[in-house]
């Protein structure tokens, strides 16, 4: 019988919960049948939604306190000790739980991540992680590396970004030799400010890593690389822009169609099927979560207004890193290669 | 009569060159009847292409030299004294022409401004402004800078680009009350690295800047501010972000449109004019060149594979930029404003 794992859910957190959060952890519960699932947040309300005779492989644990959208993080996490996400976070410290999955304020999480869970011994600056897919070719996913947990970073957090994106690229991804490139201002060797010059030379010294050099965030969704390794601020910016730039497409898209000539509306109506197709690929909801890589087990952030089946899907993703070993084989790796850690941390 | 102007034409620069940029210059010569066109390159080839008869208000310079679009910019500039591009700057420079146009190497282009045109007296640097649409409101251009001129920013660099971004959403764009706002991960006031926190405080408490906060590069298209504030290198990260995914998705929806079922053709073809011309909405050829914002004349950088079209709609931008005393008036404004220009660089 397969490994069993238990995986500590912030039930409170996002815009839907705790509706949604604990109708999508019973939807994994059904699905994925090695996993426990133990729910933090207010027990009242969560029993109310799960029925007193459906708790097979699910635990509720009353919390008292919840962790707003919109809260100073790191505040927040201090001050807020019987809140559903910290009191989650401090189950996985502690050993009752595998893994941590939220849906809320992500710095919070983040917070929770670096501090209460921890970092993996080594690792400077773990990140946030999240994969991508390509619409060239929509089979090939890619590890994104961070985009958004550190707006400062030195030339050798990227290079730990690397190490961990290409961790999760084999791993989770299952890619054999992935490549990874560095989103910089051009493709050129001598790009960007000093930090990503630096960085590329690491990059390219990096024993283990198969690294290809820089990726301009034009080229993002071409396939081009397995991993793409950036500082927290311009990959904040890069993603975001992406997004925000399919959202707004769509929509626009939508408006042009629905509002046309008789002609365009019975047209829009004949490639509907194809469109709806299409905009799934750039689903963020269907690619996962985001991980706070370098901790010591994952932790997983799904959007703030997740419904139930990406909950689930998390859940999943969840599961597959678990059952991959990532953060085992993370903390076996940095401890082997300490000295080369060590000296790129000296050196820059 | 109205005032005329000379604009100094690298013919030779861009994918498309000499053809296209000489026959963009012929049809901005017939469009804008004030304009007189320098054109410099190879006074044989551009001859041949605009014939002997043809040349009302168009003078050919010839020059033996040509800067390739892979070359190292500076030493580009610095060796090749007689190409194209640095002999049209000389010109300009020189005060025989008024402004500069070009769809060569970028980099050349903005060494060729920064230091033969020259750097208007007060403007620490100079940076890359572009003019994008937003698709929510498609009649509502706002001005980016900096897209890609300088990777490394000190606070004050930024509080400098919104004053010439809002300098160019006044004269250019002929907004009234420009909103300004600083691209950034967050929209809280303490958000990004110790740059943008402290850039933030300059923008506020700027002078005849309507500051209003930060903007994520999510929302970029939608139309919530006239000029964006950014660091070269993400701002470049969210500009070609945002090429990349509206270019990827076009061609994405192309490919599923032409090769689905029979229904989804029909559908296809009965939707082909809305989506042409929301695409358009898009296309940056329509918005026009990039300029090299705070040099002592228009510089204006259009796209390497520029047509005609685009090379004349081009140099109607530049006529409207003479036209609007953009350039003295930015002088006169930072001499004016010296002291307090003088105060934010000794602060930060």
């Amino acid at each position: 019988m397969d490994k069993t794992y238990t995986i500590a859910i912030d039930a409170m957190g996002g815009d839907n919960a705790p509706e949604e959060i604990v109708e999508g952890a019973l939807l994994a519960r059904d699905k994925y049948k090695n996993l426990h699932l133990n729910l933090y947040g207010d027990k009242g309300k969560i029993l109310e939604l799960i029925g007193e005779t459906k708790q097979d492989r699910i635990k509720i644990i009353n919390t008292t306190e919840m962790i707003e959208m919109g809260e100073e993080p790191v505040k927040a996490v201090r001050k807020k000790k019987d809140s559903s996400m910290v009191v989650a976070a401090n189950a996985v410290k502690g050993g009752s739980a595998d893994a941590l999955f939220s849906a809320g304020n992500t710095g919070a999480l983040l917070a929770s991540g670096i501090f209460i869970v921890g970092r993996i011994s080594g690792i400077e600056r773990p990140g946030l992680l999240t994969v991508l897919p390509s619409v060239d070719d929509s089979k090939r996913q890619w590890v994104f590396m961070d985009v958004g947990a550190n707006a400062e970073v030195k030339p050798s957090y990227l290079y730990q970004f690397a190490v961990l994106g290409n961790f999760y690229a084999t791993h989770v991804l299952k890619k054999p030799n992935p490549e990874v490139k560095l989103l910089n201002n051009g493709t050129e060797e001598d790009k960007g400010d000093k930090i990503h010059i630096q960085a590329y030379q690491l990059l390219k010294n990096g024993k283990q890593l198969n690294f290809t050099g820089n990726i301009e965030s034009r080229e993002l969704l071409n396939g081009h690389a397995d991993v793409v390794v950036a500082d927290g601020f311009s990959g904040n910016a890069a993603l975001k822009a992406i997004e925000g730039t399919a959202l707004t497409m769509f929509a626009g898209l939508r408006k042009i169609l629905v509002n046309g000539s008789l002609k365009t509306k019975i047209g829009a109506a004949l490639v509907k099927p194809a469109l709806k197709e299409f905009s799934s690929v750039l689903d963020y909801n269907n690619a996962g979560g985001a991980v706070i890589a370098g901790v010591k087990a994952p932790v997983v952030k799904t959007h703030g207004s997740a419904k139930a089946k990406t909950v689930s899907n998390t859940i999943g993703q969840i599961k597959i890193i678990l059952e991959s070993n990532l953060v085992p084989d993370i903390t076996k790796y940095v401890d082997e290669n300490k000295d080369q850690f060590k000296i790129i941390l000296e050196e820059k």
